[in-house]
Order: C-alpha cells, then structure tokens, then sequence
C-alpha cells in the first residue's frame, strides 16, 4: 500500500445525506439536498448545514432560521438526487416527487416530509460565510421516528430502513450494523447479547 | 407511517466515521475516532471536526493547529472502536493497534494512518466552543489515497473499499453505489454508460 498525492478536495467519505425542508407563509414550501453537513455538538444537542448563497432555499432558511433535516432511505434516494440538482425556483419538488409536508414539532414555518424515516427540527443558532458556502449552526429541538422504527419499549431501530450515504459523488445503502459504540473492548456476556443482533 | 417524537438528541444517520490523526514533536502521536464531522465549505475546501475538551487529543490539535482525517474500511472497524473509547493519555493506541503512522502530506506535526485507504491533511482556522464540544473548522491542504484505489487515469474509485458509516451508535458498511449525483435527471446515454458500474 502507498499513498497517492490526489490534490485538495471535498473528500469526506462517507458524508450524512438528508432531504432539508424549509418554508414560510404564503409559499409553496422547499426541499433542498445537503450532505455538507454533521453533528457539531452533543450538548445541546446541534448540527450544521452549509448551503450556497445562491440556492433558492437559501433565503428562506436564512429569513425563517428554520429547516427540518430529513434522512433519505432507498424509496427516497432518486427524490434526494432530484431536490439536489433541480432549482424550488423553477418548480414545486414536494408535488414533482409525490412527497407530502407535514408541520414540524417544535418549528412555526419549515415543515418536514412525511415520507422520510425520521427528521430533526432545527433552530438556526450561529451563521458563519466561508467562501462558497455559508454554514448555519443549529439547535435540534426536536426529533421524530416513523413509529414503525420503534419497538414496544420505545427503542428507535434504524437498521429497518435502508439509510443512504453519500460518497464521493454516489449514493450507497448501509448494510446491516457490524458492531456498536464500545465493542472493541465490551465483556464477552455484552457482546452475545448485542451481537445477537448483528 | 405516523411519527413519534422521541426528543431531543444527535440523531443524523449516516455520519461520517474518520480516525482522526494527531500529534507533535516529542510524543506518541495519537489518534481520535470521530463521527461529530462534516464538509462544511467547497471552495475553499473546508470540513469541521468537533472535539470534547477533555479529550487526549483535544490539546494537541488545539496547540498544533493540525490534524488528519483518516477513512475507515472494514478492516479498520474494529481499530477505530477501540480509539474512540480507550484514550491516548494511557496507551499508544498505534501500537496497540498494529497502525503505523506516516508523514502526511502538507502537515509539520500530524501523521496520518499508513493502513486507512485515504487521508486529508487539515489545518485549523478557527475554533469555536458550542457546549459539550468545540468545533474545529479546518483548510483541506491535502489529499492523498491509496494506489489501488486510483485507476490508470487516475481517477478515485472508493467503491473498491468497504467504507464504514456510523448510524445511530452502529459500525455499518456501505453496500454498492445505486446512484450518482444528478442521475434523477441524467439523459438514457449517460445512465447507460455510468449504471455499467452500478
């Protein structure tokens, strides 16, 4: 193995991928498509999303200092690929894709998306312009699950849909989990009862 | 499909998984797992990376103002576990994981990992204290992958390796790429000749 010089680039592999929901009165309300994004902070619980100046959901989160982060899963990756090249100038991508906006808990103008398996509603904290692209800070106020992805207890399983990351430009499905945080050094009576699972 | 609130929480599923390379003159250079990460700026090439104060690694990063990001394959799964419970201040966590640390492109005090299958070379630029983390916002000064990873042209096809998402307090590995960017909208010829891969 030898490493290969490969210039400056984006190269973060995998990144997040997630449908952002934004919106106000008296328009019809935006999907845009971001993996420029992550968790920033656990707490409080924040995120950032960076978005092009020039992007049409740009003004309307940057007037509302709201989005609703929405993840993809495999029904939702052709969607996630269209709301992330096409413009909410030039068409309605809720009506184009056959998605559906719900009001969000915890948020007055961006809505989520009723077909996503779970979605976040942010609060914008902090904007910071780094050429290109401006990242905004953001509270999680909230997050909700498709009840289905829960068990009876309440535990959220996101192994029972198919996530989507993104990967130097191509969108991959996760396989199912192949450990969990701490397994490297769990007790072996932890690990048969977690792997179990796996 | 109805939600459920399940409250507040760090919920964005896929994250980004990187071992997270530091060190300076003197010492046992170190390593962080980390999934609180993003690209957070195009042009400039710009990711973040956030970090508990407490943390080992924390005051190197922090006094060097560098680091590099190490992708994680399956076969590092297991490795970038153990470095992101077990810390730096106790162990060599390189040699307690048979990794071998290289001079990494573009960097005075950082090595990278010689066994992950691409590295960015990052250096800080401001720092920013949310909480429970500090963000570090960092240039990408450089890039580098493994030979094997690279076609004759050049070109970097990261489907060769088995990257690895962290999704919920799981180590999960991306399946084939089903997708790329603006195939939602892409013309019958170049479907045809970029889904020859898919």
């Amino acid at each position: 193995m030898a490493f290969q010089s490969i210039g400056q680039g984006t190269l973060l592999a995998p990144a997040s991928l997630a449908m952002v929901s934004c919106g106000k009165e008296g328009i019809v309300p935006n999907i845009i498509t971001i993996a420029w994004m992550g968790i920033v902070n656990s707490d409080p619980p924040m995120l950032s999303i960076s978005v092009k100046p020039s992007r049409y959901s740009y003004d309307l989160i940057d007037e509302t200092d709201e989005f609703a982060v929405n993840l993809v899963n495999r029904d939702l990756m052709k969607s996630a690929d269209f709301c992330g090249v096409r413009s909410g100038r030039d068409l309605d991508k809720f009506k184009e894709c056959g998605l559906h906006a719900l009001e969000a808990i915890g948020l007055s103008h961006a809505p989520c998306i009723a077909e996503s398996p779970l979605y976040l509603s942010c609060k914008v904290k902090q904007k910071i312009a780094l050429g290109s692209h401006t990242m905004f800070l953001a509270d999680i106020a909230a997050v909700a699950a498709q009840g289905h992805l829960l068990d009876d207890k309440g535990k959220l399983d996101l192994s029972k849909t198919n996530l989507v990351a993104y990967s130097h430009g191509e969108y991959a499905v996760l396989g199912q989990p192949e450990g969990f945080f701490g397994y490297s050094i769990a007790r072996s009576e932890v690990l048969r009862r977690r792997l179990r699972k796996f």
